[in-house]
């Protein structure tokens, strides 16, 4: 699964164009330093495209969206499509209110995503089989393997749904994942670095659903061996040691610690 | 005045709808996660009636406010008073410019704050008894306990006036909080955290007079704790330290280390 | 060069106003309070000449700029020139989109700037010597020190372009400074806080000339000294262990530790 990506994402450096909240938006640079890959954060609608048409993956954030910064999200993400450039989508708090809903849908009709990855509530409430969401944490972890396929046929794209145990399809194959660490969760940001990293994988590896998992996987092992360190006495200390253990994985160590059950069909 | 306040916090998970500055924000997503809460940030005008309904308590911070911004925290509060969600108001930088102090004395007339908390500079601009500012930050540590009083009872919130000793009063009791450490004024964004924790405390203890004064021991003993740790070497080790000691404290933790002074009338 | 510049900010912490971009705002704060001043973050057009009035030097910083925030930053800027507070320019991307080369072009000509900061292909991008940006990281790390000081001379500003080498110039001398460490590129933000620190050093010292020499010097002393320590291992403790550097810096540390190769005109 994993093959050479992370050499590859080191050795290419791909150019992240991010459109993302206000929250995470350091941690996002930082995690696609780390990984390997260049960050640009750019939101400006007069810039979007030039900045886009050099970067090798768009993100579209919707964690502190306006109607101002949803119109340049969809501005960059036509132009990449016009570009092959994979576009990734976290739509961040979907279900919580009627414009993340709506706004999530818009982006998914009016560009053609590479990969939505969001925790179970937010594919649950945008693939249909439902899910509960207080602000922008998953209250249900259930999830609908049948309707995260039928979605992922029906838009052409990879699903990627995080939890405990992560899902990933493309319509056909299913993957879950179950690396990973409880502390993850004790932090903010997690899954937007998450989407970052899947957007440094899928810049460099033309197979999206391969890339997805494996940066789910990356991402993981790399929750799981920062919390086995013995400096780490609380969340502050184990966000410190997660990025340094995402700069310092390996393909090899990705290869060693993947925990990935395939269903291929 | 503790009593099981963090325990509570821990169990309920109370979801803090934020509107605050660029700066801290990431910061405050993060505190609140360690207090045993969960982080909202929404600012868009569209969609903060909604979040808002959603939560158990909304922080108004204005320390980079924009006018639109405002108007989004206007419609929040309102929407939160309509539902009884306790409103929690830092007004970053209050005497600083024109337009910070008198949002700040909008936002008052227009939505019932619960706990207005402020460094002793801005409290004694908005109060009356005056006070000196650089930046965001207190030149003066004056304070003025009849005229926080006054205004305490006028506006019928709590005023919590943060400095080397808190003050903090709902018109008649005055409570002196004496925890705190000097490295606490190395990092930015201490005094937004600070609000965020009272939030949180707000959120599940309805006498917001003692959830405030808890609040305050809390955050004041995490910094003792930390500034105590043989690893810290400066401001980001200090920093790293105190977010554990918050996610580490427990309501024994805080009884035996509470240092408030009662001035009950 | 150093003379006692760290222990004058330490005396007078000077307020150090930022409009500023929202990835590295954070940083841009803690750096400015870890090397003694005070930072302040405000960027509402209503706001800025009256913020700008009481701070002893601006910082205008184009990293996520929007049209609305190049307006504010004119309007600071200027307000600046009128009352002799030192702008500190930081053309973060210029050469990566159009309207980044143009608003910095508009900036230089419409404020009069202390001093321009940037890598090497922004500096040369706008010095007309030319270089290669990806995103807002050099690709190219040429230098071009006779464009760089007609700049110098044509806007009668300091022009200081960072790299492995770095390179400091007001038309006449010419400064080159060697202190630094390969890991401050590992992490976001690093340029944005040289940049801060150079507008802490101009706020007391009214050779700004020497003033961004020194700024650089204790930037890229921090640098290694952090790396330097055994408990690093990777870009976040790095990053800790740079902003705790930061903060224990003392103008005999500079002294000790300087490398800087003169050649003065």
């Amino acid at each position: 699964m994993v093959n050479n990506i992370l050499d590859t994402v080191k050795v290419k450096k791909p150019l992240i164009h991010h459109i993302t909240n206000m929250v995470t938006i350091n941690d996002c640079a930082n995690v696609t330093l780390a990984v390997g890959g260049l960050p640009v954060m750019a939101h400006a609608i007069e810039e979007v495209e030039e900045m886009v048409s050099n970067s090798q993956a768009l993100v579209l954030n919707i964690g502190t969206l306006t109607l101002e910064q949803v119109k340049a999200m969809i501005k960059a993400g036509k132009k990449a499509n016009s570009l092959n450039i994979p576009v990734i989508f976290d739509p961040v708090g979907a279900g919580a209110t009627k414009i993340r809903t709506e706004t999530s849908k818009k982006i998914l009709n009016e560009v053609q995503i590479s990969v939505i990855k969001g925790n179970k509530a937010e594919i649950g409430i945008l693939t249909g089989s439902g899910g509960k969401i207080r602000g922008v944490e998953a209250e249900s972890n259930d999830e609908n393997i049948e309707s995260y396929k039928n979605f992922a046929k029906e838009y052409n794209c990879i699903v990627a749904a995080s939890g405990v145990t992560d899902v990933v399809t493309d319509g056909n194959s299913v993957y879950k994942v179950d690396n990973g660490h409880s502390m993850l969760g004790k932090i903010s940001g997690t899954g937007c670095m998450l989407t970052s990293i899947i957007a440094n994988f899928c810049a460099v590896e033309s197979n999206h659903l391969q890339a997805t998992v494996s940066a789910m996987v990356a991402f993981g092992l790399a929750g799981e061996l920062a919390a086995s360190r013995s400096e780490v006495k609380g969340p502050a200390s184990f966000k410190e040691a997660f990025f340094d253990e995402i700069f310092n994985l390996t393909d090899e160590k990705l290869n060693r610690g993947i925990k990935v059950r395939g269903e291929v069909n």
